[in-house]
């Protein structure tokens, strides 16, 4: 099978969402920065004449999602997540402590929200936090899963641009818009 | 020499946010979070029955701060800095992108400071980012340090409690009440 792509060039929705902040940081538009992966170090060298080298280390679970920062004043924290559904988007891509944090944050008032890509077809959503808090909450209840439906309603298509890759500020711009309403 | 020690118990200044910081989220006063330490990995084992193990990886200089998060709808964002000098903090403890990292959130309106220790006599200070960009932008023209006592008079004393260790939040209270005048 030929595997198609659009602007992106087959990066990874991470490495795209890497490029926007870039640019937005570039430019003095958003300072927002995607989180180190949490490791446990048990073991380091330090070679007398070079850099110290770990040499033994485990992946710890991330307790925060992937990516904040600042924009006009506001607090944004989102996740980034891929899924190859074609028509509906798993919740268990999430962890419970992500989700617990987005509540934490929102009642802070930061802006929260996940941007979804369906990777089969390019498709790329921002879908506000509260859309994934209501699903999450009755996810043992009724269904396991957010359906694409809901997603394009409720959430934000994006298109891709060349600069930047993933315009999502201009959404972001909406909430904040909303919010003063 | 005995080490005296106050309400800390001999605990590094980020063991003492640390902990400050889970106080603060465990009540919903606020959502703050040390970054995890950026690392390059170049080397992961994934053996059949456990968890990966990574084998080679080498410490990356941090591009931002230690801390950030969300406090009443407001972007914080800060360094944790000890020092054993006595009269004064030497801005080589800063590495220039921390300093960009803070000047660019700050244009942003977020809230950026530094807490400084001075260890041997185990006193806290808040110093706002400007007090330290002030100095750090003539740091080749005059003196490479900020004085103690530019720091007792331009920054806050925070008094160690027992809950939290570290009572910063009433210190960002104030600043916030100032920008709103
Ligand atoms: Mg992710
Ligand atoms: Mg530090």
């Amino acid at each position: 099978t030929k595997k198609v792509n659009y602007g992106n060039r087959g990066m990874s929705l991470e490495q795209e969402i890497n490029k926007t902040n870039q640019y937005y940081r570039e430019r003095g538009i958003a300072v927002i920065h995607k989180k180190p992966i949490p490791i446990q170090i048990v073991n380091v060298d330090y070679p007398k004449r070079s850099a110290a080298v770990i040499k033994e280390a485990y992946f710890r679970q991330a307790s925060t999602t992937d990516y904040n920062g600042v924009y006009k004043s506001h607090y944004l924290d989102f996740e980034a997540k891929e899924t190859k559904n074609k028509t509906s988007f798993p919740l268990n891509n999430f962890h419970e402590h992500q989700i617990d944090h987005m509540k934490a944050c929102q009642q802070q008032g930061g802006i929260c929200f996940t941007i979804i890509k369906f990777s089969l077809t390019q498709e790329i959503y921002l879908v506000p936090a509260e859309i994934i808090f209501e699903y999450w909450d009755r996810r043992f209840k009724e269904r396991k899963s957010i359906p694409k439906s809901i997603i394009q309603e409720a959430g934000y298509f994006i298109n891709y641009k060349i600069q930047p890759l993933i315009p999502y500020l201009n959404i972001v711009d909406h909430l904040i818009s909303q919010r003063q309403k």
